[in-house]
């Protein structure tokens, strides 16, 4: 069995080795840059996770989280071009380098890419790779598209809030997992189980980057401490304080008068205040039980289920 | 056997039942609204006749023509927001409508929804399906990132052009032939054979386009006559005409200061004096006789290729 850092490797060592046309350069030279860029691959990795809990040969599974690995990639070019974003990973994001059409252009043909990855499995498992994968990327669309949508509304709701970030961020990750187990030739039941497992930790992965764009550790935490305050983003805790603090109270939350300092400040009190830390790591806790009750439904020994609880430990202890 | 018209009438009727979910509106609409502005539906018409070659059972490609259909209006999506372009079939564009964010979000979606019908298909001929459709897909992309490049550029070679037509246009067509084919049951023989002769009509169709755009009947033609001439385009004719007329002879095919009309009529004259108007029929030609070769190759009854020679007069019998 192999580790989270060894599988990241596997995926480390294929994706130079993917073959792009040469020609128009303009138009693959941006899938080579932005898959070139890094990360922790975290969401192929859980594809061959899911993968060899079912099966050694894991080789079987590269071509799926290829295609995952793609298709994430794909996401976060046609999202930068849609926040107007200059930096992904601290280096120029694609449609500054290329140009918006490019941009456009090239992750559309990702998108392509993507398809040829999944293609390629077995003709037995292609049927449901498809409709999984379609389904994934289908929720994936919406997600970013409620999340537009959210900046323009002042009436979003947690729950809308909570189901925004399933679709945007928690359902590819537990496409990951559900198409890993489908190609290690899982049952349906224990490739449902695995998506469960993959979406509830997504919706406790991203409930914990609210906490920490507040709480965290600014040496450990990738992002700039305060970051979604300054940008009035509707977080579970802006949106938690909103529900729960008299109308005055709350105008900091949207205040575009105060200085950015202050208004981390003032908004972090209101935060305190309140109690919506704790409220949101409660709500966190709540979706990683249910990820661990997915995973402890599992029909596979044990042992095998101890690296996916390592797994989820080093996902959340990020830098509490 | 099913005419042409009636094979429209069957996607006419069936794209107002394809259902989308019903939230988030503002993705979903926007899919509604462009496959709804008509068009002839030539594409997934010529799906459905390359399958009745070979079955009657037509019902069985009506996802794969849907996911033809909703393919190219995903690329006429995208393709109107990199060409800045405010109508599109007389009506307000998609990115006019609801913003170029969600008209790229919009756009992705549509190509999901392709991959959905796609997948929709006999399983014994889905993975020909999908390798099929993903490098008809992938042409396609590269056909419109050498369009864009071209207008940059100065040197574009009439090979180059042909080979951006090919892609752009013609690739399509192929597709949806040799996909219709498979769909019905075809050898590849014969399936490649279709896929020839839809890409050579289709490079004969943009030709012709070309052509009409100069001097075809203004009550006809759906387009304003002349417009390339004034948009600079870098059509066959302009190419050729580069290619033949001593450099300061060529002047008005780039001029920016001459007024529209002086403009059309100086180009016009230029091209009737090198005679590019034959040397495009000829080329065209040429590209028909290829289509009508891979027709009479194609091992089906004479009786049935009656239809398709028929459909390729009415084609490029537009208003010559």
């Amino acid at each position: 069995m192999h580790s989270p850092t060894q599988l990241q490797e596997i995926i480390e060592n294929a994706i130079p080795k993917i073959v792009y046309p040469a020609h128009p350069a303009d138009l693959y030279e941006p899938i080579r840059y932005i898959m070139s860029l890094g990360g922790k691959r975290i969401r192929p990795v859980m594809v061959l996770m899911a993968t060899e809990l079912f099966t050694d040969e894991i080789n079987k599974a590269l071509d799926v989280a290829l295609a995952i690995e793609t298709f994430h990639n794909f996401t976060l070019v046609h999202d930068d071009i849609m926040d107007n974003a200059p930096l992904r990973r601290g280096k120029q994001t694609v449609h500054e380098k290329w140009g918006s059409n490019n941009a456009i252009l090239s992750g559309d043909v990702m998108m392509v890419e993507s398809n040829k990855h999944l293609s390629k499995v077995d003709v037995n498992v292609l049927k449901p790779v498809l409709d999984t994968f379609n389904a994934t990327a289908q929720g994936v669309c919406e997600g970013q598209q409620l999340d537009m949508e959210f900046e323009q509304r002042s009436d979003v709701s947690i729950a809308e809030y909570i189901e925004m970030i399933r679709l945007k961020t928690a359902v590819l990750l537990g496409g990951a997992m559900k198409l890993g187990a489908i190609v290690g030739g899982a049952s349906m039941a224990d490739a449902e189980l695995l998506y469960n497992f993959g979406e509830n930790l997504g919706v406790a992965f991203q409930l914990q980057d609210d906490i920490l764009d507040v709480y965290g550790n600014p040496e450990k935490f990738g992002k700039q401490v305060g970051g979604d305050i300054m940008a009035n983003k509707k977080t579970f805790l802006h949106l938690t304080t909103l529900a729960l603090a008299p109308l005055d109270e709350a105008a900091p939350l949207t205040s575009t008068a105060l200085a950015q300092a202050e208004k981390v400040s003032q908004v972090t009190q209101l935060y305190n205040k309140y109690g919506v830390k704790e409220l949101a790591t409660t709500e966190m806790d709540k979706y990683l039980d249910k990820a661990h009750q997915a995973l402890n439904a599992l029909a596979v020994a044990e042992e095998k289920k101890t690296q996916f609880r390592e797994l989820v430990q080093q996902i959340m202890e990020r830098d509490r």
